[in-house]
């Protein structure tokens, strides 16, 4: 099967093979150069004509032609982009005062209770930092002074940030990013070529198995850190409930349950604020990033106050900009709105809308071979052929390219880079929806010429 | 001599010594209750009477019943507490758009140019994160795939973060976090304990230790990493060009020098834009970070393109924040600023008048046994009595906080806590160094009951 070298290379804009980029929205080629230049060979963008966006209002964003664009794809700018309550006490604050968290400020003791209002009970302290890098880099460490255990379980394809301890936790880097010493991974469910197979049990046997071989290496296990909607994996959402059993094996071991809401947290599924929520876990560690301040700077790690002392009260941690003034303005301004607009009802409203319209195209076009996700955290996976399972990874690019000349912007994930990743901000509405079902279906009716096959061999 | 436990713990409020810290603008003891509770062990507070701020303007901070403060500590809000320009530039971006840098931004470019600009040609490549913290996480690892070296030389009292890799590579922060691996000390200079030893050749002796050490462990040498103005370890300044040959040294080896330009960096040290510069060195990797967007996250990692490439072109790295267009639109304000406002040179022309008058109350208190720094970043050490090289630690504690209850902020570096850390914002003006020379004097005169005896055992 085909398979991309990794998730940061899906839907990336390769000069040699698709040119100089311009001058659709781009200023033709210069800038792109000057950007290579300057920025070297680890920055990436999306799309074989790399879009030059200026400006972002609710679900959309805008090139420097004034085209708009449906933004189905980023979860940053969850509450829609440039959302005015936003940028208001963005404003207003840095016009104030930004410090860090050695002073006492009312304003982040305020957050951390509301925040830790949001998560259950036991789970009771937070701490602050910036990306959810290093949320994750300071989870694995609270884990392994909590448990004495070094040993971490994650999915094949997961991906859990940049720093060096939390990039061989995340294997969906591929090659260039050796796995940790003292990880160990796990399948996610994979329901179109495992047919049959019941994924808590698949799950639960292959953690058995992690487990096993930790205790053959002579390792502790520490933690399970998993995104509960397995989003590099494919978006894997359900069913509700099926990763209980592997996350008991775990504790029964010794180790705990990290739970990365960076992708599903904040009320983007629709159904609960969090991820580890849909599937009634209780989790001893969350930690937290993206859309949390609307695209201002803020994450954190959330965790029970006995599993955070063995950490907190033996090793300095300090993070100088981790809830500075601005970035918590700009969180507390994103939970007013999720709760004043009731962006986690709309989510599970038009994410429905969504699945439904999708559903309607899967059976016009049935290389779409599943559609998973709940509300607006939704996984589209393309086959090569209909009635084959054979993932449609250069199907996939071109759709999401066919779709980004049309003014709908997705990408991909998942192992092959054959499932769509539609994740549009919460504030889509059904119109929206119906949109994206539409442009899909166009798309999907073009012929592999229409649909731009010089990138046929774009996903190898 | 008295040892603090760790560099976060140095004039950090202790409840249980200190007492519940209100009235005094933190609304009496329930706030800090509250925080404690919410945040956990990890957060330390400044000062034995916490503060309570809730605006700053200038070089000013102001608490809640409105009394100001003359920040002479903190080097993040480096143009000023809440410049309008960079305030203004921050709110016209979070009104606008806030994406990542996989589309393509003008801005991000001129600003990526720009930066490059003030640093070395050879330097010709920009990778921007959140925080310092996560760039110099990541120019380890550059400087490892570069060199196929682990081995990193750090100062024994160095901070250079506090991710898993870097947290490894920052002695200062003890024995609760313990020493990386593959991570060597060299000591910093220490004039007044040892005078007549030449500070270039006693690092550059240490440092043919530490690659000695190596060798026998069979290490291969990847980088020294240094903040040249040694913070840390207490503000070492001079003399100019003493790390060169320990620098080359390295280089001999085949490591590199990853200058840490989070403290120094951005024009603070009056005589260059750059801590590096000031020594004459040619840094292969620069960092940087704190004021680099006066209070808005950002941070970055400057390399050799060619120093960059194996790791840019086979690691995947991806940060979703790093680049953002807020925190860039506030970086390119804080470079507008510096350059506009003349801040290099108006730090150093206060630095050097706030040093004479600090060398003044040195002539009248023999306590203030050395004045270090350059610009406006100047360590004070203190020590125990006149004529005597213990440190001065509990009296730093009780100086620096009798000043605080005059309303003039700073703080304790070095490996003791007995230096005075005075990093005021770059537009604090000749009469706030003169205000700052006047209260130490005063509180220097202080019986040390009058300056707070209670803690006088506050570092051990």
């Amino acid at each position: 099967m085909a398979t991309r070298s990794s998730i940061l290379d899906a839907n990336a804009y390769r000069p040699d093979a698709d040119g100089p980029g311009g001058p659709d929205g781009t200023r033709g080629g210069d800038l792109l150069r000057r950007r290579a230049a300057a920025l070297g060979p680890a920055y990436r963008l999306f799309y074989r004509e790399p879009l030059e966006l200026v400006r972002g209002s609710g679900a959309y964003l805008y090139d420097a032609d004034g085209r708009a664009y449906l933004d189905a794809y980023n979860n940053v700018a969850s509450v829609g982009h440039a959302h005015p309550r936003v940028a208001a006490a963005v404003a207003r604050q840095a016009a104030t005062l930004s410090t860090h968290t050695r002073y006492v400020d009312a304003g982040l003791v305020a957050y951390a209770e509301r925040l830790l209002g949001l998560l259950p009970p036991a789970v009771d302290q937070v701490m602050l930092t910036c990306t959810g890098s290093e949320a994750n880099d300071l989870a694995l460490r609270v884990a392994a002074a909590a448990t004495g255990g070094t040993g971490v379980i994650v999915t094949e394809e997961a991906y859990h940030g940049n720093t060096a301890l939390v990039t061989g936790a995340s294997p969906s880097l591929g090659r260039g990013a050796p796995r940790g010493e003292h990880v160990w991974t796990v399948p996610a469910p994979d329901p179109l070529r495992r047919p049959g197979v019941d994924p808590a049990a698949e799950l639960l046997a292959a953690v058995h198995r992690a487990l096993d071989a930790m205790a053959v290496a002579g390792v502790q296990p520490s933690a399970f850190l998993v995104d509960s909607i397995l989003s590099s994996d494919g978006v894997h959402s359900h069913p509700v409930g099926y990763l209980a059993p592997a996350v008991e094996a775990v504790r029964a071991a010794g180790g705990l349950l990290v739970a990365d809401e960076v992708q599903p947290g904040f009320a983007r599924t629709g159904s609960a604020f969090w991820g580890f929520e849909r599937h009634g876990l209780d989790p001893e560690i969350v930690t937290m990033g993206k859309p949390m301040g609307n695209g201002l700077p803020i994450a954190g790690m959330a965790a029970r106050a006995a599993v955070l002392e063995p950490f907190a009260s033996t090793v300095p941690y300090f993070n100088t900009f981790g809830g500075n003034h601005v970035s918590v303005a700009a969180a507390a301004a994103v939970l007013d709105v999720i709760e004043e607009e009731g962006l986690q009802e709309n989510a599970a409203r038009v994410g429905a809308a969504l699945r439904a319209g999708v559903r309607e195209v899967a059976a016009r076009h049935p290389v779409v071979a599943d559609v998973r996700g709940d509300g607006l955290f939704v996984g589209v996976e393309l086959v090569a052929a209909e009635g084959s399972t054979e993932p449609g990874s250069a199907r996939a690019a071109d759709v999401v390219n066919s779709m980004r000349d049309r003014g709908v912007l997705t990408s991909v994930c998942g192992p092959w880079g054959s499932t769509l990743k539609v994740r549009p901000p919460l504030v889509a509405t059904e119109h929206d929806a119906a949109r994206f079902v539409e442009v899909l279906d166009e798309v999907l009716a073009l012929s592999p010429v229409d649909r731009g096959t010089r990138r046929l061999d774009h996903q190898h």
